[in-house]
């Protein structure tokens, strides 16, 4: 966009992965979020200095990968690690003092096919995005004068509340910036700004959280919704995110 | 459902018609919500007298249809009366004086599609809400014991925040009846919530407000957020909506 040129880019938010067709893709900026939790632990094991992170999106392909790379292979089905993998989908498992200077193969059942459909739809660049790298998520939008889509990976193609949250608190700090005439970035919004200032109790309501409670996993969620405690961006990248903060 | 089992029935809301194949449909009552404005106008026919509304998919069959039945012809595209058409979409078009004892063949772009895609997912009732009708919907779930999906229409498979608005008036009013483990239910609830003391602006917010006021439709829009002015039951029944109240 040149300097006569005043238009706003547009921005939209997809409510989960069945509706990303409906959408202008090719040319976008995709955000892939997936709060609980790929995204977040994408966003720590980045910080924390891990080379890059590969997502597949089968646990085969996930170790093929592994022994190709001699990456940690990670991925996780009903809160336990799955077999022939080695870690789990914790933030909390890749600390500095693990994944520094190692390649993470990551499989996820929701992001990372949401990840797959934007490159397929020819997205300009694929970010991925969650509380703890929000702030670097905004700067990067902000900063490139491009179509947005906000993608929520859901679970299971329906609609979860974390993800139109993370949705709605960065279309709180960039909306100045964009063109929004889309109902969801709208709902998105009004949810954040109703719940941000007791999201610990909100959070505790949804249907993901109580899924994954039951497999002891609340401090992992906690950390989840904690915002920029791992400042990275995931840019995606030749089959790779590899952070560009 | 006999009277020594006490398990409440599911209720789930579906954000647009595109994602109605993730939910159990079969034997469930199916609420189809399209408050802009085919459903208020189908809620307000059939209060004013309509013997029967007949939704069909095009304009082809809405005339074919009108002229085997001697029905009124009823269908918009962008706020004009589709050609070959008689009315048009607007509830204030069917007062008792014009409609008592008529047959209605309407068209829509996306409350008709829905209603459409429930039948063949084998729904076990299909009834239309709205706000004019809105407490003979909550009525009406409330006797059955039934398992409820409450079905958005959206926009062309997008979603739309007045449809979400509706289903979470009607969920404010069932919720102590229901077992509800769904987001969006949550969600629709929550906006509903926030919002209910001052509807009347915060609808000319929304992208469906802002198309069709283009039009000269804000009258309508705002009938179609006023709760039980048409207080009747359409209840799909061979082929047709009828008055079940």
């Amino acid at each position: 966009m040149n300097s006569l040129n005043n238009t706003k880019p547009s921005l939209h938010t997809v409510l989960t992965p069945q509706l990303l067709d409906l959408y202008e893709i090719k040319d976008s900026i995709v955000v892939i979020i997936d709060v609980f939790r790929a995204t977040s632990t994408i966003a720590t094991a980045l910080y924390n200095g891990a080379s890059k992170v590969i997502p597949v999106d089968t646990a085969e392909l996930c170790i093929e990968v592994g022994k190709q790379t001699g990456g940690v292979t990670v991925g996780e089905r009903d809160g336990k690690i799955i077999p022939g993998l080695s870690y789990g989908n914790s933030p909390s498992e890749y600390p500095r003092s693990f994944i520094e200077n190692k390649t993470l193969v990551i499989t996820t059942t929701n992001g990372t096919k949401l990840l797959h459909m934007a490159l397929k739809q020819g997205a300009k660049n694929i970010i991925t995005g969650s509380f703890p790298n929000l702030s670097k998520v905004v700067e990067f939008l902000k900063s490139q004068n491009a179509p947005v889509i906000l993608g929520c990976s859901g679970w299971k193609n329906k609609f979860n509340i974390e993800d139109v949250l993370f949705a709605g608190a960065v279309i709180e700090e960039v909306k100045a910036h964009f063109e929004i005439l889309c109902d969801s970035s709208f709902m998105a919004n009004q949810l954040y700004l109703q719940q941000k200032d007791h999201l610990t109790e909100y959070i505790k309501t949804v249907t993901h959280w109580n899924r994954l409670a039951a497999f002891g996993l609340e401090a992992d969620m906690l950390y989840c919704i904690s915002r920029d405690t791992a400042p990275s961006l995931p840019l995606f990248k030749e089959g790779a995110l590899v952070n560009q903060a």
